[in-house]
């Protein structure tokens, strides 16, 4: 059985919602790009987070795309399912029923409304009351989404509140100091080591934020792969290789991190890797451009020219 | 058949969400609370409203909480839906859902994530798209809870687009002279007239709201007699009495406008006067202090004795 | 001389910047501003604060008119300048300015960069380190204004850490609970009691914040007098007089209140009452309608029939 | 003479302010710095941008900073002063004060509380009006710092309504497709051509934006050699160049780009490379740990042996 727990690493990637071209959810291209993702090595996935098109899905295709997804990982890896909504009875509800279909865990970040330290604190209280003490979940920390600054000190709270949470989910930005803070508080035994999985600016900071002791990443990429060499390389103790690896993606990632615009690529990516069949953005969203799909264009072959270099294309 | 339409007028009382003691959601207070409503003399009913407790509900509570207003109105007035989403599949799928039901039209603010008048515009397009040509909606303009801020000319220019847009719902601060624009426009001929209905600070400028050309208002308030004597008054051409009637509740409405501890003030009022079994507020939710008790103890019986110098109690 | 301390209590009124009609500052009805506040019986003045016109000042400008309204009062009561600025630097300069003109304090709010409870304490440590161990200083808690929300621990942090702090200006809505838990630390002898004075919506929330414990208010008003009879009369124990005073202008009051435009209201109504030359408001800046006219003369109208009922007008 | 017009081109460096390790100004390394920028091939400065540390420095540092910077360019380029203020009487004196002591031209991004289009464009009318017929001015169009939105449209508008806008700063993200838009216009004729320089995300576009028709880039990097190169290779035609270029000091630009610790980063490089005497950040700021240092010199000695590898170290 797959439950998330304290020891998880590597890279969960955080999926796309793959739509036919005619807007509708496409299924199909649902188990193909789970099959695409469990092949590039990824060791979880991550479904409905907080930005993305999970909002764009009625309440009757969240809960088909979560169950193909999950019929389709068939225990394989474990998944993490986003929970963070606006209120704590669909929370609640939507946590029962992710995990009575098989998820590992679910991820909550904190409402757009909370302030003050006390204010955070009590929503994770609330966030607890909610969960119950079965359910493992993941603390997001993404105050570019949430509006919500989170102080080192409060994370550490939460951690200490919330007997369940095994995961945060690290996003804050600039936030190597936090993570180095967070992982020092378990080194010393303040705390009981949870895992830390990083997603800040899209995993444009992986490298660095392995070395300050993370776990591996939790964010999305066309190229998930990179993620999954990043990490290995250094955790077989070859840092070279992991800025090597990364550096050459750097660029495209960059690229695809445009905030709005991202999606778009991401997808076009996927869909010329075959992942999905259609690059499609559900309305409203954006579109590419000649222009984009010249940049991108020229990135990849800059970006396959470097790896062949590196001898690092699979 | 109760459809919204341009000649909308009156009170359209946005309801609270009646929970018990125990956070259940209480469906029999639900219907003392309709009934309260309709007898204090509403034209129409609002419900699932953006601000409010709506978001608390389960998709299965506000389905149950929608159809059991609705039974209970049986058709007496129009009842307003709020439907303003995350995604347009979501918009859609409500709407669909409570107009079978028996809604007279449902309200959309803009999501809070546009901001040029280009991107309110398109953001409407897809409304209207989303709604379709059946279904009579309004059109709220609420910056202080949506963060957007619409110009009376991109106003002007949503009514234009939007053939089934029957209802404006004001509620921009400051907001009397967009609200003359928009009743000039249509007094020259420039657009079709539409409802103008105010909620501005929770109507705490109804009177002059009304000299402006509103229509009514649409909001929420412990005393809904208030809003519907202040029309009433307004109407047969008693200016100074819809003055006084407005005034003599003002303390008290200024009170229950508090951001916040306003929805328990306002719980509180209506479990004492009867209309709903319990003041509860859903976790989180705040709760009033022995010194807020006080407060309103003091602003109550004020009112009462202003009101019977005025021999304007009921 | 007069410094500000601990035991301030009663009105420090805020007063507008007044301008010729041509935009130019009007350094002669700074002057019959100043009478016209002290004839009305205000303990203090407040210049230069966050909202107002202060930021349309030049540097040169604000000078000429701190140094005008310190020349005018003459010691008679002491006068608080805003010293809120984006750099330390900045405000240590003008602090040292203003002391050294005459002022008897300044007043602080938190940067809006700050977000977390250790933020805010770091900025005041700042703070306490910029101005020194000489100036008294209020702590001014807008969160409308700044996006800063301080909790009432953080607030009792900053006042045990600051021991040139004398004053908090209380603006927090709601704000009623915090009110009251502060002042109830001193009452219980864990902080030492200083001066609250509150600004809640323009003053809209001033008898019942009296009864919780404020020392009087600061905020601006085209009657000051208001303030200064409601403060009057509570202070003599009669609470009624208080809450009939307070109401007879709170339709007015409310109508002041309304942002960008209730500057233009407050001008005009001084303007009318003599208090200043011009209503002009700086540019940009908003005039006032027909149409506001018209509510504001019938406001007045009715605030002066209501004040001759009550006995009250002086 | 120096005066900014619309055939700017190149790199226009945004500098920092040099503080000594007491906090102090430092006016000799403000000497150094500007030979270290000019000698990497700037065309042109830019000094007190709304980012960096300009609001730190008290009215008369501010002065004798500008006067110093201009002394010691001595006309050999271009300086851009930034003149975004609170009011516009202030940004009035400062434009007034700069252009006599001999800047090129001011740089004006909107103020932070307009939001529909009317708005921004009555905004940019008082602008023009506040900055006469005589003052180049660059209009930066930068809503992550300003929170305005300002679309393709209102651009053209504004660049339309005024005459003596000579420059376009783009730092909306994603921004590439408005970059495009505005290009075209001037392309087809339907406006006079701009200079438009780019500072998206830092200059983490440059390469993409020289392509859809940027002149260069406005902003600032510890190696301004490299937006000199980039832009020199890209202009002889070597887009390949360009790209290789840039890519090599992608690691270190993103690195340098963190919110908040960037600024230390970058003066930390600056001192590191004699460009500057102190690497201080004025109070309150970020300072850097072992561990950020540990990342420094990891990235700095990879770009290096890139740079080595593809013969492009100058």
């Amino acid at each position: 059985m797959n439950t998330l727990n304290e020891s998880a690493k590597g890279v969960y990637l955080i999926t796309v919602t793959p739509f036919k071209d005619d807007g509708a959810l496409d299924l199909d291209s649902t188990d193909r790009m789970v099959d695409f993702s469990l092949e590039s090595g990824v060791t979880g996935l991550t479904i409905l987070g907080i930005m993305g098109e999970a909002p764009k899905l009625t309440a009757e295709e969240s809960k088909l795309f979560v169950k193909r997804v999950l019929a389709r990982v068939a225990g394989r890896v474990p998944v993490v399912v986003g929970a963070s909504a606006a209120g704590f009875a669909s929370m609640g509800e939507l946590t029962k029923s992710v995990m009575d279909m098989g998820a590992a865990g679910v991820m909550v970040a904190p409402a757009a409304t909370v302030r003050t330290d006390d204010q955070i604190l009590a929503y994770f209280d609330m966030v607890n009351h909610t969960l119950g003490s079965d359910v493992p979940w993941v603390l997001q920390d993404h105050p570019v989404a949430t509006g919500v600054q989170m102080s080192t000190r409060v994370v550490l709270s939460i951690l200490k509140n919330s007997p369940r949470c095994v995961m945060f989910k690290h996003e804050d930005s600039p936030g190597l100091a936090k993570l180095s803070a967070i992982r020092a508080a378990s080194d010393k035994g303040e705390l009981r080591r949870v895992s830390i999985l990083t997603g800040n600016g899209g995993g444009l900071f992986l490298p660095e934020e392995l070395v300050r002791g993370a776990d591996g990443a939790m964010t999305g990429f066309a190229y998930p792969e990179m993620m999954v060499d990043v990490c290995a390389a250094y955790a077989r103790g070859d840092v070279d290789a992991a800025f090597d690896i990364f550096d050459a993606y750097l660029p495209l990632a960059r690229y695809e991190q445009q905030q709005n615009i991202g999606l778009a690529v991401r997808k076009h990516i996927l869909a010329a890797r075959g992942a999905i069949a259609s690059a499609t953005v559900r309305k409203p969203g954006p579109s590419l451009s000649a222009m984009d799909l010249a940049d991108l264009n020229r990135l990849i072959a800059r970006q396959e020219k470097r790896l062949a270099q590196l001898k690092l294309s699979r």
